[in-house]
């Protein structure tokens, strides 16, 4: 890496890549940075132009000299990268509509990470993640994947388990969220306290000590229920009943109000549904992203602006940054990543993908082991990381047994008839992403299976 | 055991002592027994004494001579027992309406072993079986315990790991009641197929060998498909998603319908509970009950009535005479069972009491090791395994937050206020015989907190 | 098997022939056999005649009508078999010879199960049976493997793990030996005793309860140092030190004094391998085979002598009858064997071989789950397999490395230099069996490296 | 702390002392000491009061102002520490020239740390550590305890386990030296290598990166063999096998010597026993530690003496210093400890004390977790840490038949007749030091054992 280091990002037309510039000027100084490559498909096309031309603007406005490169051509990005960072959307946004509105039309949560949105996404994800793994070993055997597409633990299950390739680290912005904001309640920095997460992207339990060694997460639990407590702005604000978290002693995150308070989340998810002025999440942040696209298309706006903020990803973008850098100047910076368990969680295989606080800087992810659960939580954990294997296993193999199973044994999806018209009018609603399922789609077009939804319908 | 065996059944006064007496007699060859002792609490009195006179009048039909002794002291009757068999049911059937009305109330399952009314269940009769425990320490130390008392699993799992307690066998019909049918479905006798099960009681799979050593689980599913399928009477009878079975090659319990269709479960204990001509299977069984009572009151009656085969426990008081006998005879005869795992199911800790196949003989119950689930079915069995032991040391600790935890990890009850409310509904519906809960149940009173459903009042 | 049942005993000209024989014709009412296979190598012409027409002689004054055929063409006799019995000897006894002289000739305990020995002996066999395998793959795709070549352990390990071959039982003697001296030390009869073992062939401990349930395993050890405790006829009587036995409440098997007493078992085997007129535990059995052949012979001789009892094998044909009889009559018979351990053993993994009590039947075997052991018995056998590992994986990819290792972490191989020249002179002196270490050997060779031992050289 | 930090040292009267004080000189700006207080015993008030002076010398040659206690008092020490380091030795070092002399007068390996005599020491250890538990639980309830008392896996093990004390960190210099001399090798600095130790105390084993990320682990190996390697004073001299290391990809520590070159090793250490102008290893450093009193005594010298290195013990204090400076100010530091395992080996239970690569701040050690290692050094470590667990319980409950168990199971240790009659000279050798064994040294001498080695018998 003498001659500075060669960054490629693989759906680079995204409204975040501009927290991602961001995220590397402020950094340039330790992560000195060559050139920039930003991939995009031909539908991202406009958008990638927009974002990049931004993106250029960003590091023309900085004192160093870096050049943004545009293209379509994944191959020829990828040749001699030292990083690769990973932020597509198969299918786009419209896909993410699909997620969530399919299964709402039918009175359940669609969830784009771990119910039946999540599971559709880490199907039209993981072959597209497999075939870029096999262009990097070829093209940039010793590069890094850092990948923050959702679902981004599974995703990065996959990347080890199926792709064989080790050098990866899933990232996601939760837990960063869930240090910021704790930390105001009790009133300290983040640097003064110590947080150890475990678990599963979009679902781990953290503890934090202080810098007396002592134990303050039930301190910071009753602060939760004193005050206004900070969410992420994608998740709907109902709180855990106080009680539970007391009796863990350890604090979810945001995600968990999914499983931990399932009948709220899923009421106001079908408000919003159901309120035309209002759309489901997907609906919010697609009108959100086309605002931003706007903003961004002003020749004289060099920095990132402030609407980024509302998009839901705050602190991503910096989280992927402080990763770079921390494996590039081997700066051993505690982050919390997906990464393979090794053993940090030993409830789970040591070869699953986990979601851990770990020491991040040239060996990769160093995860810090957090011990054994107690069974209210490690149930549940044993019960998504094996949901997880089956939708992977479904994604890679297409058998439809599988994800039949996956889509049961979901707690967010309840059992039964309507949970198999969700699964078949998800099959139809994505079938051009879903290659590995032609058969069984075709056999559910032969018998007149039709999507329901209006709006999904239109985006067909 | 040199004069004959006593047993002593706790719980005597119940409506299946009949099936157990003809199981006994049947037996009696391979299983001299001296004296049988039924015990029951004072509101059973009436009961008892009409069950104990038809049992009596059985073994008087009979070329045997036993004695059948009627008594509310249990104390006395456990004195130097060989065999201690429960089938006791805290708060008699009333309670059991409860558990099921409070949920359905609320539009939830209530479902009496697994669901919200299993866990209430579960914690009115862990402090009574730990307390015979303790009686039986005392006074017949080399004995052992036969538990058919539901949640057969939790109960057993509670003896061994609060009580201290080894030599205890936990029993269900269940798997007779599958094996029975299954056989029928290929046209073979029972005996030309090799059964092997594993899970926890309520909550296994298994699968089949013939007689050449080959697994025929998959045929055996596709006859399920094929033809009408003999179900548990108390289990209402959707059928599972043949692709789900075929996927995992094993055959579910007949109680997984509730996790595998619980849409369709729910949406069929609703139509009853909603039904006044019908209600709920509770209601539908002290109505079936009352009938048997009139039947065994009559002094004419000496053997089994047919109408007992409705009441849902068929085999039951079968699987425990022969139980029972195998211990005694060192019969090595391979039944499910309730007992420690010792690795039998390697995806759970070797602690914790399973149900699984063992061969039943002088040492007790040998379970059968079964090797690792595939994912679909390993994540859930961690789930529902630790939901259980989060009901036991909320059954024993009275802890509220615990309890809670089990509430909302349980895939049968939607978390969320709902849930909240049918929990505190159910301590106070059952506030007689929760006395570790009585902090938490005065703080509900307090807030003016009370049962809504019409029936559970009339019956406080 | 509707003929009847076809039987294949590859290494058929082993004087242990006709006990197998003797095993046959006692069960035949419920093993109905139409023919057998006695499979021999070209070396073996000569013995294989022998005791073929021994057998045939045997079956010939038994009741039943059954043809012997004697073959050195494996591929004819495996086609269709139902049954194949292994019990050959890569290199015959001249290779144990070596096994044993070798390591002696440096001071070092040759032991042909789990020392160098057994190592090299592994080596040279489990290339030969995952031959077999294949074979059999395509001849016989339903028959059963009963294998009782040593290391029975390890073999029957690597045909699972290597050789994907499932269908396969190991078998020993040991246990059966085991169980019909102590239950005369207690004056029982065996039956009425119910024996548990767990552990690793050559490396296992049982408990033992009595038909009341109790565990009297500290009974049977206390008259171990009470009276003459009969041991197996092939290791020396050295007793264990009882304070060890009483501490692990467990009775360790006869090979276990190469462990736990290994000062007096290597001073024995070097005293008898420097006394020219006693030699080793190989020389003398190949004395007492030649006595053997001479009396099978005997052209009036059709039962077996008395003097195969000195062999060492007694009881051994008679398990693998009973093993084969039990399968095929589906008799559920507890047997002692090496199967997958599935967890019965939970200190190892489920995929891992052991050797345990288990129900034999027409599903093959059934092994009990023994539950966790202590940490003095668990940590050894945890090493046991580990080792075990090593070996096998030498022995199929040839690594000299991972040979090395084997050799370095098998307790009763001092590590150091002279390990090294043991190592080494083993390579050499089996040259034309360990084709998989060509490499290594020829450089050995090259080096100079010559056998030490007057004996081995005489027979290479 | 804000009076700055209270650290009390016992068994300050080591010759280790200097060390230890010239470390807390180097860090006081990041660790601001109050006053240090040494306690010893009264056998140790001579050495006490010549190195407690010399402390004292080396603050007051400082720009610091700190008072060095002297104290046999070790309860008025104790009130209010905030960080007790342990480096005391039961018995002293004559205590360790008879663990090192009694098995060489037997011709087998004494060994301080894992082998016969490593066992006394930790019978004779944890007894006293666990009343120095009590005594913190009371008087200093939130100090941290800093081992380096050996052998530190099974102390630090105990504290935690029978102490229930988990405040406790136990150290050592050998991953110490290793990195420091392996960075030599292949000429880079420490800094730019990342070490990952996994293991047990005098049983790890660690994988070498460098900042590209890549494992540089065979690289080092192939430069041992190429130079003279750098290896711990107290271990003679001989290499591994190569071929070993190769295989497993891994560097052992300086302890595995006695493991993989048992011979060589044994053979060195009867050399030295043999030879009176040479002794064992604790006859040459009692002839260090008196010529390093020697030194101390000079009221002009303020500054530790070159001559300390030679005492073997390199590193040592600065490993300590840099452990305590980590957690007072949060610093993160990567260093090789023993602590609860928490899942980092997960080939090892998550309760277990395992020596591995840790981050250490204000929250104590933060294992990382290694992941699950290889069969040959599985099972070793397996089998290792199970001893070690015998050993506690023997140490704890005084039962000789668990002490007899960790004997026989040890590697070092020749099971037989031989072993006992060590084991037995040990018990009345360290009669003084073994209250719990009280009992059996009695029948011992009552049998009129007698320790036969001259040496040991004039300590006595």
């Amino acid at each position: 890496m003498t001659k500075g280091v060669k960054i490629v990002t693989i759906g680079g037309g995204s409204s975040y890549t501009p927290e991602l510039m961001e995220g590397f000027i402020k950094r340039y100084e330790e992560l000195p940075i060559r050139e920039i490559w930003l991939v995009d498909i031909e539908e991202g096309q406009e958008k990638l132009n927009i974002v990049g031309e931004m993106a250029q603007r960003m590091w023309d406005a900085s004192p160093y000299d870096v050049k943004v490169h545009l293209t379509l051509d994944r191959r020829e990005a990828l040749k001699d990268a030292d990083f690769v960072t990973t932020q597509f959307r198969v299918g786009l946004l419209d896909a993410r509509v699909k997620d969530e509105r399919v299964p709402l039309s039918y009175g359940m949560a669609g969830q784009e990470t771990n119910g039946a949105g999540g599971i559709f996404k880490a199907l039209r994800t993981i072959p597209v993640i497999l075939n870029i793994v096999e262009d990097m070993k070829e093209l940039c055997p010793n590069a890094w994947l850092i990948n923050f597409t959702n679902p981004s633990g599974m995703v990065t299950d996959a990347i080890i388990r199926y792709g064989g390739w080790e050098k990866v680290i899933g990232l996601c912005n939760v837990p960063v969220m869930a240090m910021m904001t704790e930390s105001k309640l009790i009133e300290k920095d983040p640097k003064e306290l110590i947080y150890s997460f475990a678990g599963l992207n979009h679902f781990h339990w953290h503890r934090v000590q202080d810098l007396a060694g002592n134990d303050v997460t039930g301190q910071i639990i009753d602060k939760m229920y004193d005050e206004e407590n900070g969410m992420p702005a994608n998740i709907h604000g109902v709180p855990f009943f106080k009680e539970q978290l007391k009796q863990m002693n350890l604090i979810p995150c945001g995600y968990h109000r999914y499983y931990y308070r399932s009948e709220e989340m899923l009421n106001h998810m079908l408000e919003e549904y159901n309120d035309p002025n209002v759309g489901t999440r997907a609906q919010q942040v697609k009108q959100t992203e086309a605002e931003l696209f706007e903003l961004y298309k002003d020749p004289t706006l060099s920095e990132k602006p402030e609407q980024l903020a509302k998009r839901g990803g705050a602190y991503y973008s910096d989280a992927a940054c402080e990763t770079i850098a921390s494996i590039y100047a081997n700066k051993n910076t505690p982050i919390v990543v997906s990464t393979k368990n090794d053993g940090a969680v030993p409830d789970l295989d040591p070869e699953d993908v986990v979601e851990v606080t770990a020491y991040i800087g040239a060996a990769g992810a160093r995860p810090i082991a957090f011990g054994s659960l107690e069974p209210a939580q490690k149930g549940w954990l044993q019960l998504m990381k094996n949901m997880e294997l089956c939708v992977e296993e479904a994604a890679v193999t297409g058998d439809y047994g599988i994800l039949l199973q996956a889509f049961i044994i979901n707690p967010l999806i309840p059992s039964g008839e309507t949970a198999i018209h969700v699964l078949h009018e998800l099959l139809l609603a994505h079938k051009n992403h879903l290659p590995q399922f032609a058969d069984k789609i075709q056999e559910l077009e032969a018998a007149g299976v039709e999507v329901k939804d209006e709006v999904v319908r239109s985006l067909q």
